[in-house]
């Protein structure tokens, strides 16, 4: 079997890329990235397996953090909360994981399965359930496209875990978690989606850890060269820049275990004069300029710093930030009709069909 | 071994007698007893086996209902919710359950029991873990001597199930279970405390059962023979009564998941003049006559319909019901130093010391 191995200058462009790629969610990826450095400077390597390459009969399960990003920057994690959720999965089924399966390539829920592989000894495979990351769990492309989402565990750095071993179906666990999640401190480890290899080449978006890479790596060569960052990632990402603008107003809270709220920039350079507003969840979902749609989920609509490229997550937005906005078409697993109708602008209370960025 | 059988006749003994133990709470019978009656008309048995009886090596677990009991009347039960809870314990842990422990001798929680019991083709033991009801899990003598809370499983009448597989303490899984049963619509069956006969015989407090089965059957032959059915109450429980009183006043509300709240008596007979304030979480926790406390938890305060015996639980509690209060010396079980850690008055909010009934 082929696999590479992720080591630190790979570590740190995934944070770049899968940063960029989370859409403002996923988690912060910081904490992520020192507790993976942590683990690969003790000598416990990180395997990538290609999706192709791995075995029909393989148990593979998704591994990654539940909650408001913006928690999970102020109640540090002890670093072992999902791999205890993945154990608890291995414990209730009696059986073993044979690689973990990223649930998100955004933020912090790129990084986590790279601690659980580590942890664990068991490799990661180089796909994704989402191409960008989402609030909740049925936004999942395993889950759309028919894997069980039971049993599902969560575990919290406390040392209490919870499996949720059957249920009416992803909304009812979403709801199930979500609050089991508050109780545990708002951010928590979750497992779930336990499938054989052959479901994941089914339903699983290919080499998004790999385009990851990709697009850090593309980043870091412009900031060394002194090009455009912009370029760059349009170069690696696809899509096309938005806006150029200025952070001007940020309205969050934090209700129900979410990060909610909106974003409004004014524009400079090509830009000056008009005004940006994008909404949020934990990702971004929906972007106007000057009152009209220019993007929407499930399309990405990223933000970097306008400089050097750096990743704007939500819990990160302030005044004063210079930025650019850029949409970039998502994968066409999220455009069928039934993804449409568990990710597109309706399921976040958005009253619009989807219309893809290409054709805007 | 030694088994008598539950029929009809039992059942409505049982419902009677535990309902006045239930002290208030414990969930309303009635639902419980229609479940039961129709197994035992559809001619499963319910065998009851003495605490002395069960081999040290059986695997036991205690099995009932979770939630505010005023919401048990208004959301009908499927039936079959805490039987799934066993199931999903039963799946979890890979073992079989040879026979069901009562949490508590209670309301509806001392009927569902049999009805899993019925479902399982299992007896269920003659003893419980309270001799009373109380509104919380940690509140039971398995736990408060050192059987482990976990694994626990919930399930609710739509399908889902919840196992709290590892956890800090008791008090947590009670934080994360009562959430999930307020998510699960307020009311759902719960599996706790798998233990062994050995740990039952030790933890349990025995004969619980038939002394509600012997408490109905006096207060039915009290009606029939058109005697005081305050003395036979009295002359089975122990205790002596405390009030004559009318409900002149409740106010409850069901917040995070509790009946909570108070009732106040104008008394009559004996006690004309006199006022009855009696608090209650789930069950009645302290009494009051005139502003002086006579009686609080763990002892039980006990309320009946003053003609006919019936008992009244805190959901049933109404304007201008004419009632008895009695109080009943608790088990010692519930009387140690780290029992009532767990149970006293402080356990409830109340800054006092337990001070025995028998000793007021």
């Amino acid at each position: 079997m082929n696999t590479w191995r992720i080591d630190e200058d790979a570590l740190e462009s995934i944070v770049i890329g899968a940063g960029i790629l989370g859409t403002g969610g996923g988690g912060n990826p910081y904490v992520g990235k020192l507790t993976a450095r942590k683990l690969l400077r003790a000598g416990r390597p990180v395997e990538v397996v290609a999706l192709d390459d791995v075995p029909d009969d393989w148990n593979l399960c998704v591994a990654g953090g539940m909650g408001a990003p913006t928690v999970s920057v102020e109640k540090l994690p002890r670093g072992t909360e999902t791999t205890d959720a993945v154990l608890a999965l291995e414990t209730h089924t009696g059986q073993r994981i044979d690689a973990i399966l990223p649930a998100e390539i955004g933020g912090g829920n790129s990084i986590e399965p790279m601690v659980v592989a580590a942890n664990l000894g068991v490799p990661v495979v180089d796909a994704d359930g989402m191409g960008r990351a989402f609030p909740v769990m049925p936004m999942i492309t395993y889950l759309i496209y028919g894997i069980s989402p039971f049993p599902c565990a969560l575990a919290d750095e406390k040392g209490n875990r919870v499996v949720f071993s059957h249920g009416v179906d992803s909304h009812w666990l979403e709801r199930l978690a979500r609050t089991s999640t508050v109780q545990m401190g708002g951010f928590a480890g979750c497992a779930v989606a336990w499938m054989s290899g052959a479901d994941a080449k089914r339903t699983a978006i290919d080499g998004t850890l790999s385009w990851a890479r990709r697009l850090g790596d593309r980043v870091r060569r412009a900031r060394v060269a002194r090009e455009d960052v912009l370029d760059g990632i349009v170069e690696v990402a696809g899509g096309r820049p938005l806006f150029h603008g200025k952070v001007v107003d940020v309205e969050r809270d934090s209700a129900g275990g979410f990060a909610r709220g909106q974003v409004v920039l004014d524009g400079f350079g090509g830009d000056t004069g008009a005004q940006m507003t994008i909404s949020f969840r934990n990702e971004f979902l929906v972007a106007w300029r000057d009152g009209e749609i220019v993007a929407t989920v499930p399309d990405l609509i990223c933000m970097v710093n306008r400089e050097d490229g750096e990743p704007i997550t939500v819990e990160r937005l302030r005044y004063g930030f210079r930025v650019a906005v850029l949409g970039v078409p998502c994968s066409d697993l999220l455009r069928t009709p039934e993804a449409l109708a568990v990710v597109g602008p309706p399921a976040f209370g958005y009253d619009l069909p989807f219309e893809p960025l290409e054709a805007r």
